[in-house]
C-alpha cells in the first residue's frame, strides 16, 4: 500500500506540473488579448508552442500509463467520488485519447490554426471569403487526420465533438436540437418585435458602465481578492487558479450590451472560483464541459440577468448612473428592451429566442463539412439560404455571414453545439434549483444572489471535472439532457413579452 | 559540415525553448507584482518553481553538454563576434557555472528566498530585525554552500558576483569602491544642501503625471507597439522578447520622484529593445551584465534627465501640465530641485552624489558576512555605524536602515555592487559619447534623443550578451572600469549648483 501510495503521490505532482504548465499557457494567450504590444506576437507563438510541447509530451510519457496502471487497485478500493478515484479515473480517459495523437499531427493542427486566424481576421475585415478557403480546407482535412486517429466513436464528428463534451454523441445533440429547431423556429416567427429596440443609441459613459457593472459582479461574487476585470476586444474568462481569475469584457458607447458579456463572463468564473481548493493544481480543477460552462455562464447573464427581479433591484442603480440616458426609460421599458427578440446575422449579438439556431445552423453544417457532402466554396450561399430558412434574414455579406466567427480558424471544429446544450441545460438547472430555492426572485429583488451561488456551488462548481458531463447533469437535475425547460422557459418569456 | 550545422541547429532549439521557459517564467513574476488578485499567490509559487525546475533540468542536461562539444571546430571557424561562435561561447560559460550545482541545492535557494521575502516585508513593516535574522542566517549559510560548488575563484564573494558581473572579481570592485569612497565622502560633505529642497509637497495629479511622463518616454523611444508601462509598488522593467517590453512605475501624490523611476526604467528597457533580432530567442538576448545594465538605466535618468539641456525643452511642458504647482518655480529652481544633494537613509531615493555610498556601505557587508567575520545580530549597529561614518546620518530605525532593501531577503547576495559600477560605467559611456556627438546638448534642448539612442545601439545594446562585461566595456570606451569620468561629473555638476 505504501509503495501505491507513493505512486500516487508521483502521479499528481507529475499533473502538478503540467497543470502549471497549462495555467501558464492560457495566461500567455491571455495576455496576447488583453495587454500584449502588437510587437510581441512572433516570440509569443514560439512561447506557448513550446509551452503546449512540453506539456504534451510530459503527458502522454509511458510514465503517465505506468503510475495508472499500478493504481489500478488503489482506485478500486476508493470512492468513486473521492478525489483519488476521480482523478485517476479522467486522468486515464485524457491519457487514451491524447496518446493516440502524433505529436507532428498535433504540431500540424497548433501552426495551421496559428496560420489561419490573422487570414481569417483580413478575410472578414475585407469580407473576402475566397481568401479564407484554402486554410480553411487545410483545417479540415487535418481534422480528419485528427479523427482517423480514433476507432471508437459512432461516426467521425463525435470524436470532435468529445473533446468538448466528453461521452456526448452527435446522434444524441442531433435529437436535441431537432426538438429546438422544430419548436423554436415558429417561436420566433410569432415573437419577433417590430420596430427599434428601446434604450439603445444614446451615450452611456465607459466610467459609469464600468463603476455600474462592478456593483453588479460583486453582488454575484466577484472580489478583489481573487478576480480581475479587464478590458479587451472580444471578452473571455480565463483563470490562473482557482483564487485566480480573470475575466475581460469591451464596453460599447451607445449601448449597454457590454454588461450582459460581463455577466456571462463571470458565470464561467463562479464555476472556475467554485472548485474545491482540494482539486488546486490537478486536471480537474475547472468546469467538466464546455456545455456545463456555457450552462453557467447562460445561466447568471439570461436566467439572472436579463429577469424581472433582478432589474428591480439594479433599474433604480442603472437609472442612477445614467439619469440623462435613462430619463424617459422606466422599468418595463427597460426590461422589454434587454429581451427583444428580433433576428439579427450574428450570433454573439443575438437574443435568448433566435441564439439556438444560429448554433444549430453551424453544427449542421460542421457535419456536412466534416462528411465531405459540401463543396466548400459553396458555403457562403449554404449559409445564407440556412439563415433565411431558419431566422428568416439573408446576411448581406460573408462578414455579417459566414465569416463572422473565429472557431474554425482556430481549428475548433465540434465547438459550436456546447453553446446551445449549455443553454438547454441552464433552463434544466434552474427548474431544479427554482424548485428547491423558493424565495429567489425576492433575494434578486433585494440585490442578494448567495444562496443560489451557495446551492450551485454545492451541486456542480465544487465537483470541477471529478464526473462527466452525463454523471455531473444526472447529479444536479437528476436525469439527462432535456430541451423541455428551456422552450417552457422561452415561451413563458416571450408570452409576458408580447 | 551538414553534422556540425545540424548540432548548431539543435542546440538553437534547445535554447529556445529554455528561453521561452525562462521569459514565461519572468512574466509570472510581472503579473505577481503588476496585476495577479492576492490570492493566486499560493498557486504562482508553484508554476513559477515548476518553470524554474525545467529550464534549469534542460539546461543542465548532458545532451547540451555533448553538442557544446561537438560544435567546438564549428566555432573556432567563426569570427569571435559571430551569432554563433559567441552563442556556442557564452552558453558554454553558463553551461559549466550552472550543472556545478546540485538541483537540491537550487531547489533549497529557491525555496528559502520564497519564505524570507513575506517574513522580510513583515519584519520590514514593524522595523524588527530579530524577526528577520534567522532567514537571513538560512540564505547566508546557503550561498556558502553554493560558493563551495566552485573552485575557479580568487575569493569565496567573487562566485557571487560573478552571476551578475560576470569576470570580475572582489578586488577589481574593491579597487573602484575605494576610491569613489575617498572622493565622494568628503564631496558629499561640502556639497550637501541645507533646507528643504524645491518643488516638493505639492499636488501633482496622478493623470498629469502620466501623460507627462509618457511625452518624455515617447521622445526616449517607447512606443505602443513594443512598450507597456503599468503602475506597480516597486518599479522594475521587465520583457518577454525583443519587441515585448514592460515598464512599471508609481505614482507619487505630491513629488514628481516617480518621473525618474520611470526614466530609469526606460533605460533598462531600450537596452533590451536595442538587442539585435537575430539574438531573438537566445540567451544572448539581454544586457551582457547587472552593472552594464545599470549604466543604461542611470544614463537615461540622470545623465539625460537630470541634465539642464533636457529640461530646457521640457520644463515648459511640466509647468503647463501643472501651472499652479509649479507657477512660482523657474527652471532654475527645478534643475536645483532634481539634482539636490541631501544625505537620507534610503537607497533608492539617494540622490547622484551619495548613491554610490549606499552600495559601498552593502558591499562591504556582503563580504564580511560571507566570510562570517561579523556576528549577525549586530549588523544594524554595524549598518548605522557605517551610515554616519560615510553619509554622516543615522537612521532612526531599522525600517530606514538594515531592512529597507528586498535583495538579501531573495537570496540576492553579491548583486549590490552593479548598482555602484553602473554609475562609474555611465559616466565613462557619456565622455566617450560626448566627444563623438558634440551636438547632444542642442539636441535634448530640442526634445531630440534619436541620436544618442542610435550610438547607444549601434555600440552596445545590439550585441546583447555576446561580449563579456569587460570586453563590453572595452569595445565601447577603449578601456577597462575607470572611475575618474564619473567622479569628473559629479564634481562639475556640484560646482554649478553650489
Amino acid at each position: 500500500m505504501r509503495g501505491v501510495n507513493a505512486a500516487y503521490v508521483e502521479l499528481k505532482e507529475r499533473l502538478g506540473e503540467i497543470q502549471d504548465l497549462q495555467k501558464t499557457r492560457s495566461f500567455l494567450a491571455w495576455d496576447q488579448q488583453v495587454l500584449m504590444p502588437a510587437g510581441g506576437s512572433g516570440v509569443r507563438a514560439e512561447q506557448i508552442a513550446t509551452l503546449d510541447r512540453i506539456a504534451h509530451s510530459s503527458f502522454i510519457s509511458a510514465e503517465i500509463g505506468r503510475l495508472l496502471g499500478r493504481l489500478e487497485a488503489f482506485e478500486a478500493a476508493r470512492p468513486y467520488d473521492s478525489d483519488e478515484a476521480s482523478l485517476i479515473r479522467v486522468t486515464r480517459l485524457d491519457w487514451e485519447k491524447a496518446r493516440r495523437v502524433p505529436a507532428d499531427l498535433r504540431a500540424d493542427m497548433s501552426r495551421a490554426s496559428s496560420l489561419a486566424l490573422p487570414v481569417w481576421a483580413e478575410a472578414r475585415q475585407n469580407s473576402d471569403f475566397s481568401l479564407f478557403l484554402p486554410l480553411l480546407r487545410q483545417n479540415l482535412e487535418l481534422r480528419r487526420r485528427y479523427v482517423e486517429c480514433f476507432d471508437a466513436y459512432d461516426e467521425p464528428y463525435d470524436a470532435l465533438l468529445d473533446d468538448y463534451e466528453r461521452g456526448t454523441t452527435s446522434a444524441e445533440v442531433r435529437v436535441v436540437f431537432d426538438r429546438l429547431k422544430t419548436e423554436q423556429v415558429p417561436l420566433v416567427a410569432s415573437g419577433t418585435r417590430e420596430g427599434s429596440r428601446p434604450a439603445r443609441d444614446r451615450p452611456f459613459s465607459l466610467e459609469g458602465q464600468q463603476k455600474f457593472e462592478l456593483r453588479v459582479l460583486e453582488r454575484f461574487g466577484f472580489d478583489r481578492t481573487s478576480w480581475r476585470l479587464d478590458p479587451t476586444v472580444h471578452p473571455f474568462a480565463s483563470s490562473l487558479g482557482i483564487d485566480d481569475i480573470r475575466l475581460t469584457t469591451r464596453y460599447h458607447e451607445t449601448n449597454l450590451d457590454g454588461l450582459f458579456g460581463s455577466l456571462h463572463e463571470c458565470g464561467h468564473g463562479l464555476y472556475e472560483h467554485g472548485v474545491s481548493r482540494t482539486l488546486e493544481r490537478t486536471p480537474l480543477a475547472r468546469g467538466t464541459s464546455f456545455g456545463l460552462h456555457e450552462s453557467q455562464s447562460r445561466l447568471w447573464e439570461n436566467l439572472v440577468g436579463r429577469s424581472l427581479p433582478f432589474w428591480r433591484f439594479f433599474y433604480p442603480l442603472l437609472r442612477e448612473t445614467f439619469p440623462e440616458a435613462l430619463a424617459a426609460v422606466e422599468l418595463e421599458d427597460w426590461y422589454s428592451s434587454v429581451n427583444w427578440v428580433q433576428p439579427s446575422p450574428i450570433r454573439v449579438e443575438a437574443d435568448e429566442a433566435t441564439y439556438n439556431l444560429h448554433v444549430i445552423l453551424r453544427f449542421e453544417l460542421e457535419q456536412e463539412l466534416l462528411a465531405g457532402s459540401v463543396d466548400l466554396a459553396e458555403l457562403p450561399e449554404l449559409w445564407n439560404a440556412r439563415m433565411l430558412e431558419y431566422l428568416g434574414i439573408e446576411p448581406p455579406n460573408d462578414r455579417l455571414g459566414v465569416l463572422q466567427d473565429v472557431h474554425w480558424a482556430g481549428g475548433h471544429i465540434g465547438y459550436f453545439a456546447t453553446y446551445a446544450l449549455g443553454n438547454v441545460i441552464s433552463a434544466q438547472i434552474w427548474e431544479r434549483l427554482s424548485a428547491e430555492l423558493p424565495d429567489l426572485d425576492d433575494q434578486f429583488a433585494q440585490g442578494e444572489f448567495g444562496e443560489l451561488r451557495a446551492w450551485l456551488t454545492e451541486r456542480l462548481y465544487r465537483h470541477g471535472r471529478k464526473f462527466t458531463p452525463k454523471e455531473t447533469l444526472e447529479r444536479v437535475v437528476g436525469g439527462p439532457i432535456d430541451p423541455g425547460p428551456y422552450l417552457r422557459y422561452l415561451g413563458t418569456k416571450l408570452a409576458t413579452l408580447a
